[in-house]
C-alpha cells in the first residue's frame, strides 16, 4: 500500500502541475485506467487520453488551485483535500469549493477522483466590470 | 435527490450535535442501515446500534469539531467537509485534521460516512505539563 507521505506528495503535485498549467504532468499522477468523477454526481471520464484532454481543458481557463486546509490521508489507499478554485467567470471573479478524494494504486498513481462541488460551491467574489 | 442545502444543513448538524456531546442526536442523523467508516481502510460500523455506540464514545472523549473550510455538496446524493477535531491527548492539547464525506438518502439521513484522516494528520499542539 502506498504510504501517506507518498499520497499527500502526489496530492501536492496536483495542485502544483495544475497551477503551471502542465495538463500532461498531471494526467501522468494518473493510473492508465483510472477514473475522474468531477464533479461528482456527473459520468466519470475514464483512461488516460479522456483524462488529459479533460485537463487541457480546465488548465486552458486560467483557473488556480488553492488548498483551504491541510492535505489529508487515510488509514488506506485513499487521501483528500479541501480547495479554493479561483477563476474569472462572465459575471467577475469567482470561487469554486472543492473537495477532491483520490484513490491510489501501488505505485502510489491516483486510480480514481472525486470532485466533491455543487452549484452552491461556486461564489461570484466581486462582479465583472461593465463592458 | 435530497438538495444541496438540506446536505450541507446535516453536516452542521453533525458537527453541532458533536460539539453538544449528543451522541444520539448524531446517531438520528443516520439511516438505519448506514454504514460509518472512521477512518477510511478501517473495518466499518454498520447499523444505528453499532453507530449510536461509536458516537458515544466519541463524544466521551470531550473532543470538540471545527470546520477548516466551508461544507462542500455535488451535483449527487454526496457532501464533504474539512474539519479539526481538537482534543486532549496523554501527549498533550492535539488536533485530528480530517475530511468526512457523507451519502444520503431520499430523506437528507446519511446512509454512509467515510472519515479521511492518517496518522500523519494528528498532531500534538502543545505537550501536557510534566506531573
Amino acid at each position: 500500500m502506498t504510504d501517506e507521505a507518498t499520497m499527500k506528495a502526489a496530492m501536492q503535485a496536483y495542485i502544483d502541475g495544475f497551477n503551471r498549467a502542465d495538463a500532461a504532468g498531471i494526467a501522468d499522477l494518473y493510473a492508465d485506467d483510472a477514473t475522474v468523477e468531477d464533479p461528482v454526481g456527473s459520468p466519470p471520464k475514464k483512461g488516460k487520453q479522456e483524462i488529459a484532454a479533460f485537463y487541457e481543458m480546465a488548465v486552458a481557463t486560467g483557473a488556480k488551485l488553492a488548498l483551504a486546509a491541510p492535505i489529508r490521508a487515510s488509514h488506506g489507499d485513499s487521501a483528500a483535500m479541501a480547495f479554493d478554485v479561483q477563476l474569472n467567470m462572465p459575471e467577475g471573479r469567482a470561487v469554486i469549493r472543492v473537495i477532491d478524494v483520490m484513490t491510489f494504486d501501488d505505485q502510489g498513481r491516483f486510480t480514481s477522483m472525486r470532485a466533491y462541488w455543487g452549484k452552491s460551491d461556486m461564489q461570484v467574489l466581486e462582479a465583472a466590470a461593465a463592458g
